[in-house]
């Protein structure tokens, strides 16, 4: 069951991000056709959620939060567009759809990456509600989450992965990467939108939570990739031992592995469960270790 | 010749370039080697010299200007680099070396391009010496321009005009766009760098001249592949009558373009040409516009 602060928070999120690409020109509106086909095409909204409920949680300004969280999923959408080009992953479905070049073409594909990746800057920057400190700060976490040390160095790491064996540091540093930085950096954004910085103890702790889901959530990946049926999944799964793939299968046992994963989590919930409001994002935790799919 | 300033902003940029990406791990070593073989290949470096002769002239503080001037020359890397994916231009050279895909590989050379980018607002949002105020407004004014309403847009209306016949509206939307946006940009990131904002005299004129300049480059370049030999200009010529291509030779002769040209210059001049201190920013109009190749 999808708890019911999840869905408010993606409702509230579609909205804004309706608001963010215009008709167009006859000659660019394919731009913002593209953009808005894949930005607008549903998900559970994890992190946006995150930022919401972090600031939420910190008495934060909700009008504020609501453009952070738009900015996070801009960038975790160009991220998908460009994962799927046929120079990278080569996929032609993305929940249920064509993938974006399938339908748009591999340049408009890759135009409509760049520019979510951008704009999602001037949506944070352009927030008229947030201060001038909070603002660059925000933009300063997500540039950090989503670039060269972050989020684009754990996607060279994994494809440096799929032609040699890695060390479980660098596998550890490759979610790190690949998926934990953005969700980490949603935290931070809902601390800026609240006007939390780091070093408070706060700020700290829900950094602790994020990167502590983000890891359960890799770890679980790995196991029903090799646990689960084709069919439960939606997708194609046994990749990974089919491709002498490095994951946490290399290093633990299927029990083992779910136990790491429980263990995660509950160090994410031990981190933030002593600070007032913090329930919503408590149960985000346990609903997203609780999926089987 | 190239103006003496000009060299010396070059060294400086490419000094200060040189110490935004590290060696990196054997996992992702590749992506920073990449980066800097696009990033450090040289160039006129004329967009962040703009940005530091802007802030000069402004009297604000060289050290911000360096930093917003580097992440300017950052964002134009990632654009040469995705344009030339096979994808777009598909092409194999770029000032005489092998295009980044055609070392690196199309999925390093795009996440070299995305980490280019993102670490681009990074640089300017991390500047020590810079307000909070600055940092975020010169941040913001990257986004715009770089992005889907500024260059990506004029990148996708030049796509569009390569199967369609433009409006002499719409050719100059498309060059505001793919290279005028960007050279705003940077004027007003060197304005940023000196704490003058919006609606001050000098920004507004800073910014018309930027405007003409960048006109005034785009009309001599249309002129230029209609006249020159591919000898002098380095590159293949005339492909635009080729192709068909709407391009000011549409509208103007040779004659006519060559005075339009001229007085775009013209305008750029007048308008900074009251303020103290505007010595180099008209030089840099006059050597732009005296370029044969």
């Amino acid at each position: 069951m999808i708890p019911a602060f999840l869905e408010n928070d993606a409702a509230a999120v579609q909205a804004r991000l309706q608001t963010i690409y215009p008709r167009g020109e006859r000659t660019c509106s394919v731009l913002y056709r593209a953009q808005n086909y894949s930005l607008l095409a549903g998900g559970k909204r994890i992190r946006p959620a995150l930022v919401l409920e972090s600031c939420r949680m910190l008495g934060g300004d909700s009008r504020v939060a609501l453009d952070f969280a738009a900015a996070v999923e801009m960038v975790h959408t160009y991220s998908l567009i460009h994962d799927d080009l046929p120079c990278m992953d080569n996929d032609d479905l993305r929940r249920g759809r064509p993938t974006n070049h399938k339908v748009f073409g591999e340049d408009i594909a890759t135009l409509a990456g760049d520019g979510l990746l951008t704009d999602a800057f001037g949506v944070i920057l352009s927030c008229p509600y947030a201060s001038d400190k909070s603002r660059a700060d925000a933009a300063l976490a997500l540039s950090r989450g989503a670039g060269s040390f972050g989020m684009v160095k754990g996607q060279v790491i994994d494809m440096f992965g799929e032609k040699n064996t890695l060390t479980e540091q660098e596998l550890l540093e490759l979610h790190r990467g690949k998926t934990g930085a953005l969700i980490e950096a949603a935290v931070r954004l809902g601390c800026h939108a609240a006007g939390i910085e780091e070093g408070d103890t706060r700020f700290d702790a829900l950094v602790r939570y994020a990167q502590h889901i983000g890891l359960a959530f890799q770890v679980m990946d790995d196991v029903l990739d090799c646990t689960q049926t084709a069919e439960i999944m939606g997708k194609s799964v046994g990749g990974d031992a089919r491709d002498q793939k490095t994951t946490f299968m290399t290093f633990y046992d299927v029990q083992g592995a779910k136990a790491y994963a429980a263990d995660l989590t509950q160090r994410a919930i031990d981190a933030i469960e002593d600070i007032a409001g913090s329930e919503n994002l408590i149960e985000l935790a346990r609903y997203l270790a609780k999926r089987s799919y």
